[in-house]
């Protein structure tokens, strides 16, 4: 069975409303950040990168959101989560997911983990002051660039539905107003009301 | 025909390895960084995102570098750059690039670009100085943990091979001794042997 870890208010919940979706079979192990459990021993035996998510498998283990967000498209294929009989258009989903991981939750990231890019105290606030901005930046690319409507990709809900509605519930807490992207909104209204979604937040926060 | 818009020096390179692997049928065109050509209308009709790589298909424009070795992969099966019939293996090696893209790469970009996440000229020389050590443990983990030797998913050469190669060839400039990584410096010995590789950069070169 599939084992999948992850830790509330962060980027697993993605894949983890991928696997709902799906309707996989797989068990769950929460791991609390203020704990600093994804640095403990245990977890670094599962993944050396001390991240969230990550996926067992039969084969092994998978990270990182994008790649754990195909796995499960490609692994239950009647879920039709992705395109990956056309490569434009599974691309598309490929290229959306990617600029949210390299560049939006990158952006967001400046807020709580600019120790990573810098040492300097007063630079890691100034790369707070500006979290704001190069979110919003982001969320406006998305939304005037990226989301076609209803779904990111058009007409069609693909894993990277569960993936922009996951880092758009991070605005407010990054001094962005949601309201300034109406198409990003009306997206996670939408996913809130799927069972899928409801009960992946609801396991998170049991 | 494929046109593939890159820029010398930046990651694009990668997809210009890919496109000479597959033996695609493509066309280029050079950006200009030095004159900001990235952000000309012309360009930003192409890629609002200001970046390389971007690849016209008779589809549509693609972007993000993962999103376009994917699909040079998947466009050109017998070129075998991707196990597309196998959701683990191919998950492997979205994985692979989708940390290169959103942690190594990400790493790199605070040397110059530090302007994306902070405004203080302080912030940004800040950034500069923690770059050696940030792509030095970005390094580290794939040197210990993700290389697997020869090529980067072991036996079979895939599209995370010329990603990596692109991405090693900035260690110098970023302050990282490459001999700290004798398998990444293997895989970029023969990487530069590979006629496809000889090909692009002599083409981004000319």
């Amino acid at each position: 069975m599939l084992k999948f870890f992850y830790a509330q208010n962060t980027c697993s919940l993605a894949s983890h409303i991928a696997l709902e979706e799906a309707g996989a079979d797989y068990e769950t192990v929460r791991l609390d950040f203020r704990t600093n459990d994804q640095r403990k021993p245990e977890y670094l035996a599962i993944n050396p990168k001390s991240r969230v998510p990550a996926l067992v498998t039969d084969r092994g283990i998978l990270t990182e959101t994008p790649a754990i967000l195909a796995f499960v498209a490609q692994s239950f294929p009647e879920a039709k989560l992705a395109p990956f009989g056309d490569a434009f258009a599974f691309a598309k989903v490929q290229a959306f997911n990617s600029y949210l991981c390299s560049t939006t939750h990158v952006a967001h990231a400046h807020r709580m983990r600019g120790y990573r890019w810098a040492d300097d105290p007063a630079a890691i606030e100034a790369m707070k002051r500006k979290v704001p901005e190069s979110v919003g930046a982001s969320f406006e690319m998305i939304e005037g660039e990226m989301l076609e409507g209803p779904w990111v990709m058009g007409e069609t809900y693909t894993i990277s539905d569960p993936y922009l509605f996951t880092l758009a519930q991070w605005l407010e807490a990054d001094g962005v107003d949601p309201s300034r992207f109406p198409k990003v909104q009306d997206h996670s209204r939408r996913m809130a009301e799927r069972p899928a979604v409801k009960a992946a937040i609801a396991q998170e926060f049991a």
